[in-house]
């Protein structure tokens, strides 16, 4: 990082002026311990799962939708193909907990822990041996695209009743009351909004006993199977010192379930964007991070990652491409006399 | 644009969950007439001149750095040259009034009009007929450009005391106060920035009576000559219907500038960024344009633009290559019955 930050300071640019992008060459220099990692096999993590929870009413749209997305990742007809295909980076589209059966297909990674979670406004979304496998599901997941090369990670998901599980995550681990946190997810009318601040209120309420016990058994009680098998994604790449870009709400809440794990997890992180989801911001700030994007997204999928991809790349490029003063025979700051005045 | 925003409505997402994103594939359509505009041909122009306010002490760099900066394009160690490669652009390199002599080179327009410009706190920076010509140098060029393949148009600056000469412009065109508006540019310290704002002052006092005659003649008395030449690019590229990316705070004054000379050019302008630069804030605002990034960037040269091109270009391939609910099969928006509560 030392090293990084040296070299911003010589290149032919007043310095600073490329602001943040300075900031993350020296964060990406530290995580990768070098220079000018490649980041060319970017990997998007977008696992799939259903939430009981969907039943009291908390989306705009029915759990059917889950699959039903699925099935258009496959086809290549969602926001993160085109994206995908746009910036340079490959999908896996992993089954974690859909409540259905999906066909087989090259595509889909089949790693279902259970048919989507419980009802957790009345018990546990899932016991703590399923969240612990969801978890162990990520960090499988990642090892296997490692050992087929990744460079950089970036985390998405999929899941009808998901924003009302990062809610609730978020609220149990930060403290937040569920008023600063519950926002219309793919767009609740008011009623909705009255049904999901219900919902994560008596979730928090009924499983209290579980999240005192810490963040496993949080994610567990009021969480999701992809927000879990997303914490393990995360944490994964942090202990194989790979940048990992952390998508919006659902994955901010996973970030902060690993951040809880693992506290050191949170260096490896990059966020992508801010979204428009209401308590997206509180899950930054207790992360540190700032957003590279602030577009009104509120998609998911990995999209906002995804975005972000070309100005981590841009910001390595700018590091190890741009010539010093030296090289390029420029002068550097000189103090100026005034010859008028 | 009613086609672009009813596609937008129909694809596999909640309606607006792509935020500034759809907004601004409608807007591309408007201003290309299609749904589909090819943005692959994406063309910056940074281009170059000098200022004789800079002998007033207002930047932390000599005179010298601009036509140092020059060889430096010219030999691709600037940051615009890496992010041009990065994000698959070309670059027109143009001298229109670099106060030295630069070699014969075929990356390089030579396209001077004069040696830099006076001194405008002492008498205006140039006069009407010099500037009318930097700007009719700068859609000559653009429509060179346009005859080699031009889809989007990229602004970018370099110039010592180019920052001093843009918040004249601001100024003279907004009425604003210099105090809300002068920055420290490439980073002067609290004296340069004193001196900054004398300057600016003075400089609309002494040359009050030909801003008061118009945009032409305030450019052409408190401007610069890449101010000037920018602005023509500006408005030659909304001329021909190409949608036109405004870097920073010198590209904000020439967008300025233009909308002063022909309102409707604003609706074929992009923001990239918002500046760190003081007074960029209330050109954006007074130009209706929202920034696509906000990195803290201070460079010019055309980054910020080339770092906004990919969203922009992403913006496009998502309205265009996303499934809509019908062709995927996914269920829309339904009004849910909660079956529990």
């Amino acid at each position: 990082m030392q090293q990084a930050a040296a070299r911003q300071a010589r290149l032919t640019k007043p310095a600073g002026s490329l602001g943040r992008l300075e900031d993350l060459s020296v964060q990406l220099a530290g995580v990768t311990g070098t220079l000018d990692p490649p980041l060319r096999h970017a990997v998007i993590f977008t696992l799939a799962a259903d939430h009981g929870v969907a039943i009291e009413g908390v989306s705009a749209y029915p759990s059917e939708v889950t699959a039903q997305m699925v099935l258009n990742f496959l086809r290549g007809g969602a926001a993160i193909n085109v994206l995908a295909r746009e910036v340079g980076a490959r999908v896996v589209f992993a089954d974690i907990g859909v409540d259905g059966e999906l066909p087989r297909h090259p595509k889909l990674r089949a790693v279902k822990v259970r048919r989507g979670t419980a009802n957790f406004t009345q018990g546990p979304a899932m016991t703590a041996a399923e969240a612990e496998r969801a978890l162990e599901t990520g960090r499988r997941l990642l090892v296997e695209e490692q050992d087929k090369g990744l460079d950089i990670a970036l985390t998405g998901d999929m899941g009808i009743g998901n924003t009302t599980a990062a809610a609730a995550v978020i609220c149990a681990l930060t403290g937040l009351a569920p008023e600063s946190v519950v926002g219309r997810g793919t767009g609740v009318d008011d009623e909705g909004l009255a049904r999901k601040l219900a919902a994560v209120s008596r979730a928090l309420e009924v499983n209290r006993d579980a999240i005192s016990r810490g963040p496993g058994e949080t994610v567990a009680a009021v969480g999701g199977l992809e927000i879990a098998g997303l914490a393990g994604v995360i944490l994964e790449a942090a202990h194989h010192r790979k940048p990992v870009i952390i998508d919006g709400f659902i994955s901010g809440a996973a970030a902060l379930a690993a951040a809880a794990m693992e506290p050191l997890a949170t260096r490896y992180m990059i966020a992508s964007h801010r979204s428009q989801e209401l308590g997206h911001g509180a899950v930054l700030e207790r992360l540190g991070l700032r957003p590279l994007l602030d577009l009104d997204l509120r998609l998911g999928e990995g999209t906002g990652a995804a975005l972000a991809l070309p100005l981590v790349r841009a910001a390595l490029r700018l590091l190890n491409e741009m010539a010093t003063f030296d090289e390029a025979g420029v002068s550097e700051r000189a103090i100026m006399i005034p010859t008028t005045e």
